[in-house]
């Protein structure tokens, strides 16, 4: 776009029409089956509309590894379960409004020279042979938009493939769609002046969460059985929290985010990263171990050059617990979320060592809040600016930010580094401390727009600690959950209980953060499953000897 | 100083005067066996002043290695050790101007409390039980300044160690004095306003260069056995070049570099790195070893969980040389060093696999300047206003500079990640390089205040690459390295090629770098073995076999 004429409501209005069109004949749900707009949850569409039919079902409720399974010994094709999942993402985006981009012709494609292979050489291409693999709008495929939702980088396309896209290809995963992202991804919730906004298919009038929302609402409409989203605030661990799926913020180093557009290009004093969301924390696991093991140092120098790293199970685990951070009181759900857990652990025999103290926790986010604004806002203007796009009021904070200068910013990168030093030393003072517990977010979900505080999350941005976002079975309950009378911690604590509605969020599943030190992707996703053992025994003890076996 | 009166001369001087009565009468030289002024190479002085005695020259003149099995074995105390250390170590100071702190006093007392730990319970503290080694000026020690040559930092004790102080500590190691560096550490050679210049001890005329000067004139006379420097464009590899001796560049994340001073405090869009200089490349690696089992990212943050990684001998290496960089052209000593060292790899069974494009170098060299001086001096001026000091000549860039934003930065970061990820490539293009064999500067050494270009070891700071700069067995020699006759190739390359003066560089070892990938330290060390082993096979042969017993 090299002109300023204010366009940026026609360039919208055309990429979504656009969008509309990619979606085949076949995949356009009848008029007759839509569901009406104040229907809330749609999660319930693909099994009562009839739609689906009940192979296309059994496959997109399958988890990965179990599709992977069937898929490498040929008793599905990749082709089946390519076209079974581009239907229910087709739905997903008719209903949630999830994609960004959507190319199923090229998918399915794809799939059949995979099964081909697999015909010819009885041996899958990668330990993802054949598998569906939804990815956020801002992994650059050759040919495709990454707009990461300005209308000013419409009508781009990547010229190079991310790295990860080409390592997800290597490994035999099937890509078909793009999944929708706020504005230069720096908002919590999932909406932009291009694509609109995302919803969440267990309530409609409520958000999957930011900025990987795209990516949650379609797995959990069930259009994705695995997804890639990024985390420089939280956005992986929001969106997985606002729907209740699974997701891994690994530190900086292990998965390559080589050639991905950013939000805030060039901006390094906390790290972007990516890694999965599913609804299977094992699919979570297969999918880390799958990529650490393609070696990705050789072709991104940013990538650590540490293998995937087997773990002793710890039986007793070490647990402090973080009740609050002392700026924002957890919602109620959140809260019960955290005792009923923490009661778990302590009845599976798990130590709960203490509380958590959250002093550092008002520095890393002020801290976290100065970076992202360091240049004043410029990054995000310059992509307004070519179409005369307006701000969203979500960015208020980056169209008046003043730009530091360097000398400023590097007192910033010493605070920074000061306080990841004393975060370090406060986790050593419990001894032998193996992991926080705490909440996502101050909510389970919430309404649309009124998404206020990623506290919770970004702290361990600021420190780049590997943590997983899960859902530990408690869901919103209005009878049990009723809003707080504490007095507030702060104005935001004030605004966030505030706008807490019991009756709203009922039944919307709570999650809980693991979190483990830097570099222990390994060991957070192994606690990970220890934690689901205790506040679930009955459903995970099969997962975890299966899990076993692929570390 | 919260003054602003111009009192930085006062200050030096005070400074000096102290530094010259924390040397005991006894470690005083003699004034008739002091050298006279113009006498170059002093070197020789140790063993033939007769100041020494046998056992302490033995003591200094053997390696590492070999003083720790004699500690351990108690044949030799760590006091007698120390002392012998301290006495040559004032010598070093007496008569090259290297050092910035001294405390024989308190190194003796714990070598005498390691010798009785030693005798009560018959183990050492650890690998390096009671080893003296020298520290740069920027490490700090509790109680002792850090001024990295500002006069203003003068009287302000460290209130804590550095953790890599600790860590040594930890090792078994005695502290016993603390070197010289150039203002803000940011001079190839080692000169400031308040130590004044370090000499190269095999010619006073020389620089021992810099910004690690003090600890490659203490080591080449002597003074120490193992010391440790840091390198952010070359700092500990052009110190090593000037003088002939070993260091090991590692990638960052390696050794801790938490709670050291820094010349640009918070500057990290290159990162600064520490390592070890020695005479030995066996006491390089056994350091280094030593030095990540201690596992310092139980306690620093930015110290990657990497053990050390035994390697596999490769008995056949592909590599690649850099002849020049496009920039500037070597003296004459260099460019024979190199041929001469792929004569003998080849003679070896090497390959050569051609020569290492420089096409990138200009750009890296590029971003490097722009980068240092990104804060348009403000952290240097902030320093030097306090007491009224001067900007030093070499210092002209930072004090001219123009502050950038933060949005001119983080465009930077970007084009220093993109020259990173075609560095890799350009690599990979090199079907199984092993290392890259390259100047480590354009000069043997050169006279005082004529160092002129970075651009060789700079690169490698830019792309984070494991370097070893190593004396590659080639002495200047005047008859046979006669000027260049070629076109220069930039006008740093005219002024580099007029300052080259045969006569002056006569004798002088020349050192080459050998150069691996981000975070091979193991591989680079294991390298450089092998290297040596070629380039001269009877000496080092003893010395592959030690090795392998300690990786």
């Amino acid at each position: 776009m090299s002109t300023s004429e204010p366009n940026w409501e026609k360039i919208a209005v055309g990429k979504k029409v656009a969008l509309a069109e990619q979606i085949p004949l076949e995949y356009r749900i009848p008029p007759q089956l839509l569901p009406p707009d104040d229907q809330l949850d749609v999660t319930t569409f693909p099994k009562e509309s009839g739609w689906f039919d009940e192979k296309e079902l059994e496959i997109t409720d399958s988890s990965a590894t179990h599709i992977l399974k069937k898929i490498a010994s040929r008793s599905w094709s990749s082709e089946e379960v390519t076209r079974a999942f581009c239907k229910r993402a087709a739905a997903a985006q008719q209903l949630t409004n999830c994609l960004t981009d959507f190319f199923p012709a090229e998918a399915i494609s794809i799939a059949k020279s995979l099964d081909e292979h697999l015909r010819k050489t009885g041996k899958p291409t990668g330990p993802l042979h054949g598998l569906p693999i939804s990815l956020k709008d801002n992994f650059n495929i050759v040919g495709k938009d990454s707009t990461v939702g300005f209308s000013s980088l419409v009508g781009q396309p990547a010229a190079y493939n991310s790295t990860l896209v080409e390592v997800l290809e290597r490994l035999g995963a099937v890509r078909y769609c793009k999944t929708n992202v706020p504005t230069a991804m720096m908002i919590a919730e999932s909406v932009n002046n291009v694509f609109g906004r995302t919803a969440n298919p267990r309530n409609r009038k409520l958000t999957p969460g930011g900025s990987s929302g795209g990516e949650s609402a379609l797995i959990t409409f069930g259009g994705s059985v695995l997804g890639i989203g990024t985390d420089i605030g939280g956005s992986l661990r929001i969106p997985a929290a606002c729907t209740g799926i699974f997701t891994l913020r690994p530190s900086f180093g292990r998965f390559t985010t080589q050639n991905c557009r950013s939000g805030l290009a060039g901006q390094e004093a906390v790290m972007s990263v990516n890694g999965p969301l599913s609804k299977s924390l094992e699919d979570i696991i297969l999918y880390s171990k799958a990529v650490v093991d393609t070696q990705a140092w050789t072709v991104d120098p940013k990538v650590l050059p540490i293998p995937w790293r087997p773990v002793e199970h710890i039986s007793k685990l070490k647990i402090a617990v973080l009740w609050n951070d002392g700026i924002v009181q957890p919602t109620p759900p959140v809260t019960r979320a955290l005792k009923e857990t923490v009661e778990k652990l302590k009845a599976a025999g798990h130590e709960i060592v203490g509380t958590w103290d959250s002093t550092l926790h008002r520095k890393a986010v002020e801290l976290l809040a100065q970076m992202f604004v360091a240049d004043g806002g410029k990054s995000i203007r310059g992509l307004l600016a070519p179409t005369g796009e307006p701000w969203r009021p979500e960015m208020q904070a980056y169209s008046e930010a003043a730009e530091l200068g360097t000398y400023d910013m590097w007192q910033l990168h010493l605070e920074r580094s000061e306080l990841q030093r004393k975060f370090l030393e406060q986790w050593t003072s419990y001894d032998g401390l193996d992991a926080i517990l705490a909440p996502t977010t101050p909510y389970s979900t919430i309404a649309h727009g009124d998404f206020e505080y990623v506290g919770y999350t970004g702290v361990y941005n600021v420190v780049d600690y590997s943590v997983v976002s899960f859902p530990c079975g408690v869901v919103s309950d209005m009878e049990k959950d009723r809003p707080s009378t504490h007095e507030p911690l702060s104005d935001i604590c004030k605004s966030v209980q505030s706008k807490y509605n019991p009756s709203e969020v009922d039944g919307m599943p709570v999650n809980l953060q693991l979190v483990a030190k830097r570099l222990e992707e390994e060991k957070v996703l192994a606690m990970t499953e220890t934690v689901l053992k205790a506040v679930n025994p009955s459903t995970v003890c099969s997962l975890i000897s299966k899990v076993k076996a692929n570390i």
